[in-house]
């Protein structure tokens, strides 16, 4: 069982940034990423559509040994977690619990953004993480549905992304936030437009970091901690011709033998 | 035969502004519509995951007995259409090669633009098409992938969106170009934004209403004009909230009784 890899699902590439961080935390492990590109994106789709799309992506990874499952996407984890995390023989986590944790351990003044897609703000899983943590905490949600295409885009640094977190991102003017949680893993590459546009008092908050703590902490409670891995197997739902480069870009080392599936 | 209905697909919703025209123009017939909003959109995926999706819609419509398919999504029509339209026992056409002809037939300087999503463009289906009917023509693409979420957005009239037009067609400065081809069923929905960039100059060129003609055409050639119907269907791979109202302002009259299947 310690041997086996740990799997690791997102609708698409926005999840290699927390692959990226568990490769760092556990040099010891293997991984299978699965990317549902063919379905991507999550973010605008019913919670039906996103709970049944995250127990086949599930099925998947267990067909492939995994020891536990990674939900490396906000929209999965907020809409689809909560009921598949019993269903399975094998520990499943995901992100929004960590992104909640580091929420209110960053926080002064109490007040807490919280940005994410549609389906991640209308499952207000967040909003309720952080006030059953911080009861007397503030949140103040705010869907951004456009970060994600202008991710893709790769307008990161584009006075266009400027504009949009400008607009989205006013809600924010006089609320007296200092920490904005990057509910979507897409969202840390426009890190810089968002930071700027926050301004220095607010902290950023990325999950990935402590979604890499907390699945350390499941494997060692499981006894399931493995040992002389470091490698991982990329799986998608559709080609995709820039996925090679980008994820070699997002996990600072070269990415090859990409493998495609039906879904 | 005749009486039966004529079946449309699109990715999501765009091909509502094609459903309109066919409504519009014939009142005689019945329609079902399959808007695959579970997997919307197909622009940024491969060829062999829209044929794959293509395919499957045609089958499911074809299950609802519908005497002929209009794949009513430039992308579907571009990279799968070629390859299903002798798959099956009922006449499929496309949007592309109306926009086509009405390219062909709008221009006078012979310089055409042709915008859609990624997978409309790389393609070349637009591009091919206008050149096998005008050899001289010189057509110059430009993929614009940020229009369908501004304009799901609902961002129709937004600064974002003149600011996203004008980096996009700047491709068209000073290029001679006087017809535009809207390659993509939602980009009718900015039309506004997008003639205001491209100037009284340049026609757009918007290929529902040659496809409706089309679609007639068909169904006259092959002796299945209906007769009684102006009803009908609308079919959904996903809830979508707003779907009702946004097809019934598309439509110009009420809609209720949204299907929803699994694919």
């Amino acid at each position: 069982m310690p041997k086996r890899p740990i799997g690791v699902f997102d609708s698409g590439i926005g999840g290699l940034t927390v692959l990226k961080e568990l490769l760092a935390r556990l040099p010891g492990e293997s991984f299978v990423y699965f990317g549902d590109t063919a379905r991507v994106p999550y973010g605008t789709k019913s919670a039906e559509t996103v709970l049944r799309f995250s127990r086949e992506n599930v099925r998947l990874l267990l067909d492939r040994g995994v020891k536990m499952v990674v939900v490396a996407c906000n929209t999965a984890s907020a809409e689809a977690l909560p009921q598949i995390e019993g269903e399975f023989p094998v520990p499943i986590i995901g992100v929004i619990e960590p992104g909640v944790r580091a929420a209110v351990q960053a926080t002064r003044s109490g007040v807490i953004g919280v940005i994410g897609t549609a389906g991640t703000i209308r499952s207000e899983a967040y909003q309720r993480g952080i006030r059953a943590l911080r009861p007397e905490a503030k949140v103040i949600p705010k869907p951004c549905p456009l970060f994600v295409p202008l991710a893709e885009e790769g307008w990161v640094d584009h006075p266009v992304t400027r504009e949009v977190a400008r607009e989205y991102l006013s809600v924010y003017q006089d609320s007296g936030i200092d920490a904005l949680v990057l509910g979507c893993t897409h969202y840390p590459l426009l890190k810089g437009v968002i930071g700027e546009v926050m301004g220095e008092g607010v902290r950023l908050v990325d999950s990935a970091v402590e979604t890499a703590l907390a699945v350390e902490r499941v494997l060692q409670a499981n006894g399931i901690r493995g040992g002389g891995g470091d490698r991982f197997h990329l799986i998608l739902s559709d080609t995709s011709p820039a996925f090679e480069e980008t994820a070699a870009r997002f996990l600072g080392r070269p990415v090859s033998g990409v493998e495609l599936v039906s879904v």
